[in-house]
């Protein structure tokens, strides 16, 4: 059920991490959130959606970023933006995100986060940004022909949205922690040339479940391959039916042999709570149809109440503006905070 | 005395200006500054400051940003950040600059001008950035060994400094007319993209007078070969006594062939306001005694003034203070409105 097999130092303070949040969540505050270039889908439920969830109810508390400037790159994108933006909240409401503790907020909305983003600059160098893997891989997939300023300097500003709040906790994939160590790399240089005003967040490494689309690619919002979170139970068991196997009609969970099938397998495996490989063994020779029927209800039985709740306050866009509202007023006060003791150690205040 | 002759495109446009200004100051918005790493000189007096004055006395809204952010590389600037921001207000008032009118203002006291520089980034590329050939000789000149991610993206930043408080007027040397062009390409690009919100500001290019430090070399806080505005009549004295001349009793104005004397001559002419061939005349073979004699007389009582309203300034830095505050309040209402246009045109206010 999980992509990370090695155990990388990050991975071992990982798994150190878990019984300490259990034991004192109060001591942990979380910093993650989504650009908001479209629907969640079942990728980001089962990877990272849940898991957020989770630590809230665990008592942790809970920043959620909808990073709003990262989509900016084309006129199309701004135009649905605000769109967008509620239906970023409206997902994370109805997967159980609870906005009494939690921050929901947009990076665009929160000025003094955004100017930390100068004094860290100056504390990374033009090779390091380079150097990053992650913009590297932005840049390799980037549909732009050019690289923006905003997309090299990616890294300081994702330093500034975990610091800004003194986020101690970030949970990444293995992917994403190059980009995490340059937050550590500027909150270190901060500290040892200023003063210690910031934290060195640690990673929380999710093991995020290798769920493809429908058609057997990277599941994507772009390629319309993914079931997302709102879908009906009838557009899920049209997706699902549309949904590409392989020629072998007994079903077995082999995710390096059968990546479809075992995809799938896996899908109904995370809705039910079982074993991928007992779901499996269930459906045996039944084939590709018994397949896709058990994983229909399976998607659809789980989903049932988050898209209940989701289509309950859909109705009221008007409270998703509040919640905005509210969590955008929240991550200011705490942005202007830190700003404050940024700008003191720095001795820019006058 | 100009160190312009050639007739680009911007020389041409600039002197069209000024008659325009003459008959409608009202219509002009000045946005320049400086960096707060130590006492202005008399380079920096006649290059810029003194032209500043004039225009705001012409009746043309001045903005005044000490860029105190680009001076934090090392922890020595750090350090020492508060007095040099309070000498460089004390030089402006010394030197004419009306509080009333004029807005002086801190670069980090802003937040809504900083975050201009995040939409900013995405207008312009990498590539763009590393070409700017101002950005190549502050890297050449850097004493870093490695390029900040501040200094790569400076261009961006300075497009905030102009654009937030939408100057339409920026007096700039020939050598930074590409980071002004810069800046009319982000606003060009942005009023493309989403709306028409940001003016193309015009460069006013000023002839600076070609001064060199006492040294022969260019005058430069850093290099000791420079009088500043704050120097005292006998510091002044022994400074142009000990400056470099060369073997020929006789003195002439030969900028090209006599770089040393042609530029004291100079700066006893810029003090008397006479042309500098009639000065060195008057001089004729008393040699570089009488020379420096000249100068220093000139440059003391052309100063007396300045320095005068300097000392009596200087003994109230509540008052320096409180201009910069005042500055920075009025700053942070104009760029508070300008990041409200700009986020209504980007779609992204929800």
């Amino acid at each position: 059920m999980t992509a990370m097999t090695t155990t990388s130092p990050a991975a071992r303070r990982s798994a150190e991490l878990e019984p300490l949040i259990a034991q004192r969540p109060q001591d942990f505050r979380v910093l993650t959130g989504d650009r908001p270039t479209g629907a969640l889908h079942l990728g980001h439920y089962f990877g990272t959606l849940r898991n957020r969830v989770r630590l809230q109810r665990q008592g942790v508390e809970l920043l959620l970023v909808i990073a709003d400037y990262q989509v900016l790159t084309d006129r199309d994108v701004a135009e649905h933006l605000a769109e967008r933006v509620d239906d970023l909240v409206l997902d994370y409401l109805a997967a159980g995100v609870d906005p009494a503790t939690a921050t929901i907020f947009t990076h665009s909305s929160v000025t003094a986060l955004n100017q930390l983003l100068l004094p860290f600059l100056s504390l990374v160098s033009v090779a390091e940004l380079s150097r990053n893997p992650t913009v590297k891989d932005e840049i390799a997939h980037s549909r732009q022909a050019t690289v923006s300023g905003l997309m090299f300097t990616y890294p300081a500003h994702q330093a500034a949205d975990i610091l800004f709040c003194k986020a101690n906790l970030v949970p990444v994939g293995q992917d994403q922690l190059p980009h995490l160590e340059l937050t550590r790399t500027i909150a270190r240089r901060f500290n040892d040339r200023y003063a210690p005003v910031l934290p060195e967040p640690d990673a929380l490494l999710s093991p995020a479940p290798l769920l493809l689309g429908t058609d057997g690619t990277k599941m994507s919002k772009s390629r319309g391959n993914a079931i997302t979170l709102g879908a009906s139970a009838d557009e899920t068991a049209r997706l699902i039916r549309g949904a590409k196997t392989d020629a072998h009609r007994h079903i077995t969970y082999d995710p390096q042999q059968r990546p479809e099938v075992s995809s799938l397998v896996l899908l109904a495996a995370l809705c039910t709570d079982r074993d991928p490989h007992d779901v499996a063994e269930d459906i045996g020779s039944g084939g590709a149809a018994a397949l896709k029927r058990t994983v229909t209800d399976a998607v659809n039985e789980h989903l049932a109440p988050l898209r209940a709740r989701r289509a309950h306050l859909a109705r009221d866009r008007g409270y998703l503006r509040q919640v905005l509202r509210e969590g955008n007023e929240r991550a200011n006060t705490i942005a202007e905070q830190t700003l404050r003791q940024v700008r003191e150690a720095m001795g820019t205040r006058y």
